[in-house]
């Protein structure tokens, strides 16, 4: 199975935690003669890194990858492909002052249950910093898709606003209150070949869902109509049909976990930044009562750097299936 | 992998079509032990059935099932169990005006596509028919999960509505007017152990979102806070702690992927019937326009039937990390 | 993953016991399109049944299988396609009187330790009785491979016997005296295409020793030169190349894990029937020592009827990867 | 699935070729708590290194390895561990005067023909050089299971030879001459615990010929008595029991693919290194014929270096049903 893996036959396993050396991922079930573009990888890398704004963190990663594996001349030759990317500007420090206070909204607790042990040092294992792995096995996914998929996500809300200049200001002001913010995520793919799913357990959507679920810090993942479906009814969502195809788009691109060749329309809510700079109720792991007031550089709105790696995971779901539908019928 | 199943150690596999002989699921990772209540399942799949009141399908089904192999004397061996369910009243007829027609909001035309081969009697494996699959692999985990779990859901809205009696009539209406209704269902789960989910690709959330979007017409998952953490500040949303525990539960029994021990709280949207009864615009499988006006029986809100399947689908997936929980700590 | 399950996209799962009311296989994976011949699925199983000369198990089964799921007009559509085959002329009583007693060389001690239950009539789930869902799943991917595929399997040595006539008459003299021998079986492919099996761990021969293994009684797997191979040296072993293509076959027809167009050689050594009819020392399940005379009826050299079940093995390693290779170049 | 990882719940996932920049391996599923000795990780590669002797390769390979993830002050945290093993003493200009060769017993041919594109300098990913991510793995698994299980292999036969000083004296005639020859290893596992392994198609005598044919250069897999067996009897082979156990073990430690507590035995065959210095009829990529005379470091025995490796194996099969086991019993 693969605890820290994703994927069927395009296949991504990660390692590494935020405060370590080194971060990593392994990307299986490549095929064989694809001119990797590394300079498309670095692009998205790019996307995701924290400190492009005074919107988010102020961490600097560079965020250079090395390519450890799986090319020849370019080329890669089916053999996994290895790429790591070193941390860089770790400091630790700021998580001295609350060694074994679990921090409201993180994983500390329930890991800390789970294992028995928990790596305090910015998250370890659990931390945002993991998302660099699902950017680059999107980035490759992306190229073993066919050149007609287009996938691009946007973030469409955060708090009340959907407006681009309201949702900046917002996320200022709940900077300056050391507060945060929740947000929504639209991701959008055209040109996805139809017949991509395998009902009815490893349905599109399912996959979907699964994907973006595993993110850091998503609560809601809606296909199309989405939440509002439930105030519809089936005269109006029904997507009915002439000769020119579809007239309208309420299941999303995906109609019995397969798709349509409609565009895709995927919806992932971001919960506020866990990490806030306001005093907050909490326990340490002997069960005293703290009073947590936390340091250290976090995303305002987590929602502000995830629609990369929204992408990211769209692209990897669907290279999987596109390379699965090839075997669906001789 | 296997297409047509769901689970990592505990696992489902169903197969079967709507109008066939008959319908099956086999359970593989039953632990040796367990006595096992028959009952138990035949009360789960009876919620299951249609034809019990006037909002729901008048199709009837006994669902009486056979159980074929893994038992001694009422014991699980450890052995696969395999369930049989047979179809009755089965009314083919009502899908011969129409058949080669691509019924809207159904998966016809995207699996034709897919396999150039679609079976068109009463959705043949797109039926909601498998779903008896889910419930009698949901009526085992909760066999093999502690008895302190307890799994409930019930709908919670209808259209606009909220109330039960306004619910129930807003469905008689949408059925007399050959329409449908979308529907939202809630399930929750208390007395489910600290410590289940597998960071960071299968995550607690990541897959009970997989699971869930997998049933027939899901569109949208929600993990405790859900669709509304959007408009929350971190300072609302995160859950702070004192020495009797926490406070609040905008996480939905989660953090990090894994349960805390507080109650899993979760939401699944419902798209409206896609069977209706009014004139839709649609194609034939050559292309051609055609006016469809559907016969047959059919549930005018399928959220109605769903609440025993998002209770039988948490089940699988906490019996699954349950089983997996043993192997994380030695 | 599925611990009775085999295979990664073509995918077979079996269940059932040997005194049990029926066994069963689901096959998940089948491509759609295919117009599948029932016919050579029983061909195939009347190979496989005992009681079809004096050489073998006197047990009558007619192995007749339903088809329940999966094919519309004959054609598969992508659905699972779940066989039933009923079991019948079971004899219990013979299995009475030795409750509770470990057999020699069965199962019984291993499964009884691991699950703290077994079932003693005929063996349960560990009977030979399995091998008729081997079967069905090696007939249905023998449809999927192309038709340049060709594997056939005999007994190739039994006892110290490699002349058909002799071997018939050593098991005619091993079963007059009670006893039992063991059997060596050789498969042989042709037409296999080049580039099947996935390097480094899902290699072609990995696949087959795992495969062939699984097999009850199976103690030894070879490929080509296989157990020889040790007193060989490198200027014998390797295939040398000329313009028309090697000039030998030690390796079996796999080079790095992968096919090279070569006949597949593989061979299976089977031990002798577990069951025999002179008296053994044991114990029962309590530690008392018992001498253990068994009657029944068993066949005096199972390698006598593996070769179907050795090539149905090969079949379905070989359509697994047949399918995977159309996703490994793009 | 994973091409290139192997193992259910305690799963490796290795990354590399022999020339390139390093090699790696990722341990998924290992549980949080073990206090991780390095030390014996660093013995085994040690083990493994060729250069050792003047009976194997002269390359020098100091495989020091870095440890990048996983661990917080020496303990497992349920993380993945990751490692890299730079490549050193990588002389690619051996490779140089036969690009577009195929080297016979080699995987060029079959690579070539699967992916279109290989890598031809030292084997790429082909090299043997992978098995340091195997011994790594079976360095932690032997960590996992409990102190009681040994495991312990040795080379019983090269050529025609069993005895160590004829075995020593034949491998360097054989490298004298410029040729190969093939080995027979021997691995015994002692305190193994019952119950390992998963009926009916992950047998544990199934996934450890799976495991051990995955091996490079390996073409037979035998477990207790193995080939013997085809010229023995019932009555000879069963191993009878009486109240201080077994009397005898013909079965090699299983039965019906479950430990017994008897001691393991498995025996491998490895077939004479591919790499001779003699000169051998090939073809180049263009089916060209030549004649091939390779210069280079090779072990003039592979089967010298192998115990280490089959015991590695060994242990992450044994490791991953030591935490299955543990779900198959409430």
């Amino acid at each position: 199975m693969g605890l820290n893996s994703f994927g069927i036959l395009y296949r991504f396993s990660s390692w590494g935690e935020s405060h370590g050396k080194a971060i990593g991922v392994v990307l299986d079930g490549v095929p064989a003669g694809i001119h990797l573009s590394l300079e498309m990888i670095q692009n998205l890398l790019h996307r995701r890194r924290p400190g492009l704004s005074v919107y988010t963190s102020s961490r600097k990663e560079s965020d250079e990858f090395e390519l450890l594996s799986g090319l020849v001349d370019g080329i890669t030759t089916g053999a996994p492909l290895s790429f790591l990317v070193k941390n860089e500007d770790v400091k630790s420090n700021a998580y001295q002052e609350f060694l074994g206070v679990y921090r409201p909204g993180h994983a500390d607790y329930a890991w800390d249950k789970k294992y028995g042990i928990w790596d305090p040092h910015g998250g370890g294992r659990a931390s945002a910093r993991e998302t660099v792995a699902r950017v680059i096995a999107g980035a490759v996914a992306m190229q073993i898709l066919p050149p007609s998929v287009v996938i691009s996500a946007r973030v469409v809300q955060v708090g009340e606003y959907q407006d681009p200049d309201e949702i900046q200001e917002a996320i200022l002001k709940a900077k300056q209150r050391g507060d945060s913010l929740g947000g929504l995520v639209e991701v959008v793919a055209t040109g996805v070949p139809t017949g991509l799913g395998e009902p009815v357990y490893e349905k599109l959507d399912a996959r979907i869902a699964y994907a973006m679920m595993s993110i850091p810090a998503a609560k809601c993942v809606e296909i199309g109509s989405g939440r509002n479906c439930v105030s519809m009814q089936g005269s109006q969502h029904n997507d009915e049909m002439d000769d020119n195809g579809f007239l309208s788009n309420h299941a999303g691109g995906i109609l019995g976990g397969v798709s349509t060749g409609q565009p895709l329309v995927v919806r992932v809510s971001f919960k506020p930044t866990a990490s806030i700079f306001l005093p907050q109720k909490t326990v340490d792991n002997r069960g005293n009562p703290v009073c947590l007031k936390l340091k250290g550089r976090h995303d305002p709105c987590v929602a502000y750097r995830a629609p990369v790696i929204v992408e990211s995971m769209l692209a990897v779901v669907l290279a999987d299936f596109f390379l699965i539908a090839r075997t669906r019928r001789l």
